[in-house]
């Protein structure tokens, strides 16, 4: 591991969970940076901007740069802005995508005639009619561009409905499936990461605490894996699984103690 | 067709158009009661009771007996009160269904803790706060039960998303797929027609608009079927489909041209 220069970090139940640090996650991130390694945080939680998530690791004792943090809507609307300068957006989403979108160009349109994208985000306002407008959209021939493909989001005591229901329901009314998910594990995030970082894909180790997101997406695109089981996944969610991590971890903490022994 | 004993008819596409009467439809329901045939009209539209349905069609100039309406929120309410004599049930849907499932004697709560069954159908005030009930009931234990799998309803000027949107982000963010739909295709609805007309599937013929719902239903109960191009469906629909009718008509009224030649 010692050998690998570009470490990726998921966030919730990999180096945090809800509000409280992981044990070691502290130390594990400036020991990285103590070694001269690169860190990356990367998540596809769509409901904050990356300047909030800098906010929340600071308050939690760790120092990073927005320059570090991805996340599936800054992905989004970088995916986006190469696809089109400025496309017209429908959007089933909230304030914090719709404002990232408005900032790089992207005009929002609730004219379901003159949409270029319907973009598909966890939308804890979505209802009926946004389910009507975005048919209708996709009827008339707009694309459908979604953040990220989680059903569901740990909350204090269980989980809350993510993005994947407002695709879910999306697809069903339309028969179609949605055109691209660029959050974990699209390569399309995985390729995000790597140009921030400046590595190549096998330079890299993907850290993080979901098989079907993190591990996925790192194996995809190449890059070294780490599981961590201080999040979504235990031992017994491992059985009869095909995505398999190079490394399986208790926690980020484990990382420390690789570096001391190797 | 003259041997045929009992005449099951979808109603949108292939009695009315919205308001409109398919020309020849009253003449051929009368021909058939004349003959001494059988009628009953079966429909997955969960948004009007039974009575609305024959208020309609007597405005539109055919009487009907409600013994002769079925539709998807009847066979729902039946479906349950078999199951359970009384279910305690989260509703994601309209006020005709919850009304139904309160006259049977069901207790309708929002407390998913509490839950028998997630009943669920085309709600146009669906919204966030609906499937986060929804998904914490069924994580619960509840089971999950819809009146009909229409992606799309046909409205005047286009369609609008019926219940498979609802069932589409449930099942995403469950991870789970309903346990059961009563509607078209379902045999479920099927075994309701035959037991109100006393008669054997191979005794009844099931006409309608849908290849994926009308057609289908009726190839599965084992009743003959035919397609009537008014609706849904048109001449390019049928290439590459496996579900074949025994009958293609231009309309309803072609049964009236099928009696007098035979």
């Amino acid at each position: 591991m010692k050998e690998i220069k570009g470490f990726i970090f998921d966030l919730d139940g990999t180096v945090y969970i809800g509000d409280q640090l992981i044990p070691g996650a502290k130390e594990t991130i400036s020991m990285l940076r103590r070694e001269g390694k690169k860190i990356l945080f990367l998540s596809n939680y769509p409901l904050e901007t990356r300047m909030k998530k800098v906010e929340k690791l600071q308050r939690l004792g760790i120092k990073a740069e927005i320059n570090e943090i991805i996340n599936s809507s800054f992905v989004l609307t970088e995916y986006l802005s190469k696809m089109h300068k400025t496309a017209r957006i429908l959007p089933v989403a909230e304030t914090v995508v719709i404002d990232e979108l408005q900032e790089k160009g992207h005009i929002i349109t609730c004219d379901p005639e003159d949409v270029d994208v319907v973009v598909i985000s966890w939308d804890r306002q979505f209802n009926y009619n946004k389910l009507n407008l975005a048919l209708q959209a996709v009827k008339n021939g707009a694309k459908m561009v979604a953040t990220n493909p989680d059903p569901t989001c740990p909350v204090e005591n269980g989980v809350v409905p993510d993005t994947a229901g407002m695709i879910g329901a999306i697809e069903a009314v339309t028969g179609k499936q949605v055109d691209v998910i660029v959050g974990k594990p699209s390569t399309i995030m995985a390729n995000v990461a790597l140009e921030t970082l400046g590595l190549q894909p096998e330079e890299c180790i993907m850290i993080g605490d979901r098989l079907q997101t993190d591990i996925l997406m790192g194996r995809n695109a190449g890059m070294k894996t780490a599981l961590v089981m201080t999040g979504i996944t235990n031992q017994k969610d491992m059985k009869g699984i095909d995505i398999y991590p190079n490394y399986l971890l208790d926690s980020i903490a484990q990382i420390q103690d690789i570096f001391s022994n190797q």
